[in-house]
């Protein structure tokens, strides 16, 4: 199909909703992509883009021309263009602003004028407001009349002459009151908005606090200039959720489609710190030398002490970045948690070291083995708790990212106290310095 | 002020959000709280219990009689009274049903009866539906005189006599077209609905993918049952990262508010499972007891090896579990992504190989004793990269949710042959056995 047929191609792709375009693409590899978006042509919905992975999004973006990109991003919604036009290079983007009319060019140019990952980047500048003297007959009517409307909208705003957001009037309550009824009795009077350089997880967290479904977005003068809606918000949320997952385990921003030399890219930075703290970690097995030198077992024993403290810190450790992240921890539930996980790592440790203790003392018909075994587990069980804690809460008072720290720092404590603890006791108890 | 002054706390709890009762219950201790719900009597807003941690709300509604339970939730949305009473035990659930108006007792019995998880158990059962051959008018006349109206809603249905669904009309599409538009002529007719069945992370993917804000549900007959609404999904989609997040660490279903007990127990079954791999590791270590008698530095040097492959397995383990969680993966991506990570796994294999040869041989003055660990590295980081990415994609065909039990059987892997790999080599190289 790929030979050509724009007709075809156009017909068969066409119909479809842009999150199945977009999978179409996604399922095409680079020259096919480049070759279905060119035939297609102004045909192609450039909403498409922003369903697919940003490295595909770049890839395509960057072989068509500016003009091309232009006339496909007039056609979008502010906050799909904006998406589209924040990964460009800022020679193309203002070639691609340009290009387009001028009531778009400015809009869009306000938003991009926000940070990065603010409300204001991913608001929608079509909304609906009226002054508050307007009954709701009249409303009605202006919206029949009105051809330039949003494309969707849930709720419609009541401002001043500064456009101040003077409160909010869901659909469904203009729908069920007489047309008499003045605008400014059955509106919202409690206000959520949110400021426009805020954070959008910020954002998000007010959505799903207070099972919002749209909201009006105010500049630093408290001027209403856009709307944020919930869909927009749950790819913000499903995208923060997933970034905490890959901080944790090291694998930067990657996706599924990324190419071979991206993805080592992405993770060789990772090891070489894992490298790093795995050599530090060696070192210190290095000091016991001798000690092991005499009694081989140690050697052989030494990483249960350590990998029990790995896996118990890294429990706490989750624990934390995901109370942090979902903001959970305040003063009162933060003592008790701290509290808790010190009093967890050291029942955790006592069951453990009593298994494991048994199980030595059995193996190598040693009971002083198993005594030793036993107190590295102990002590180590209840640095995990503490290190789990206690390191990403410092991350996170150095506004330090959590995520994405944490785990390296907590395994190379536990793994520095498993093998200190286990071969310092072990010579101290048995004279083997 | 929990000395007994009802109105005073009324006064000040009353006029909350749920969202931020729900705050002040999760901040109080267990005493406090139920004083606080007592106190407040039938002024307390059953709803700030959907808010709470799951433990805070089964001790609270263990406490309360069943009465006081059905007169709260006989105020509730249908899927909150839902949410509450799904945690009850059945002889209290029943209780309480049975102490409510037929109507709402009859339309909670319903959905209870959906399995768990599902979409019948998160839907609302009120919604509007109208027949197709009214017009706009008629809607509009039919809503501002009918009083039993959902609270909120975005969309309106179009079913026929047998209450299945014809189309679904948006309010702002009602309150663009004229008095006399026919609603048929307006309503969209390419239909999303979700069977009642049907689990309600499946539903969270349908709102993220079509961006929806309300969506039918239908019964196994097709007949229009109740709505799902987008805020709820929200909190499906936050709990399922969650839930992955929470699984790959082996925290179990906690919360920050659980008991020092509650989390023990949700903690050891993980530790338990990983104590027995870590002395399977053990073992591995002893088989090679003559070889490390002999040369103490295979001991300092081994978890290096085992480390670094630990690492890179949890990489490629992390974002296969996501893929697979968020459906990314079909075919011919599935077979890309294996060749990838295969790949990864060699190049960054060759990186640290070298890398950590060099070291080694420079600290040990060892050409050969480098070239042992950078041969055992490579081994272990393409296994690493290899069963980080088969053992979930096997878990997941076996109908196991990937994220519980990866993380164990990945670390084992390339642990043991981490260890294995070290040794081994060094052994033949060494001629130590």
């Amino acid at each position: 199909l790929e030979a050509g047929r724009a007709d075809d191609v156009t017909t068969v792709v066409g119909p479809l909703h842009h999150s199945d375009t977009g999978d179409v693409l996604e399922q095409l590899d680079h020259n096919e992509r480049l070759a279905l978006v060119r035939l297609m042509g102004d045909r192609f919905d450039f909403s498409a883009l922003t369903e697919v992975d940003e490295s595909i999004r770049l890839e395509i973006m960057e072989e068509l021309p500016n003009a091309a990109i232009a006339r496909g991003v007039a056609g979008l919604d502010n906050d799909d263009a904006v998406s589209l036009l924040e990964d460009l290079e800022p020679h193309d983007r203002n070639e691609v602003l340009s290009a387009l009319p001028t009531f778009e060019r400015l809009s869009l140019k306000r938003s991009l004028d926000f940070p990065e990952d603010s409300a204001g980047r991913r608001m929608q500048t079509d909304f609906i407001a009226i002054p508050p003297f307007w009954t709701v007959g009249h409303t009605i009517d202006y919206m029949r009349r009105e051809r330039d409307l949003p494309d969707e909208f849930y709720q419609i705003y009541v401002v001043d002459a500064a456009y101040k957001v003077l409160g909010t009037v869901p659909l469904d309550r203009i729908l069920r009151s007489l047309r008499g009824t003045p605008i400014e009795s059955i509106m919202n009077t409690t206000l959520v908005l949110i400021d426009a350089n805020e954070d959008q997880e910020e954002a998000a967290r007010q959505f799903e606090r207070y099972d919002l479904v749209e909201v009006g977005v105010v500049d630093e003068n408290g001027r209403m200039v856009g709307v944020l809606t919930v869909d927009d918000m749950v790819d913000v949320i499903q995208e923060e959720a997933d970034e905490d997952f890959r901080l944790l385990a090291g694998v930067g921003d990657e996706d599924v489609s990324d190419t071979t030399v991206d993805t080592v890219r992405s993770r060789v930075p990772w090891l070489v710190i894992n490298l790093f703290t795995a050599v530090m970690t060696s070192m210190v097995i290095g000091l016991f030398n001798a000690t092991i030198e005499q009694m081989v077992a140690l050697a052989v024993l030494m990483p249960i002490v350590a990998s029990m403290g790995g896996n118990a810190g890294a429990q706490t450790m989750t624990v934390t970045v995901r109370a942090l992240a979902m903001r959970e921890l305040d003063g009162g539930r933060l003592r008790r948690l701290i509290r808790r996980e010190v009093v967890v790592g050291f029942v955790n440790g006592i069951i453990f070291a009593i298994l494991i203790g048994v199980v030595t003392a059995l193996r190598y018909g040693d009971v002083q083995l198993g005594a030793v075994i036993a107190a590295a587990m102990i002590i180590n069980m209840i640095v995990a708790g503490t290190a789990g804690i206690l390191i990403p809460l410092t991350l996170d008072k150095l506004k330090a990212d959590p995520a994405i720290a944490s785990a390296v720092f907590v395994t190379t404590v536990t793994d520095v106290v498993g093998f200190f603890a286990f071969l310092g006791i072990a010579g101290l108890w048995f004279g083997l310095f």
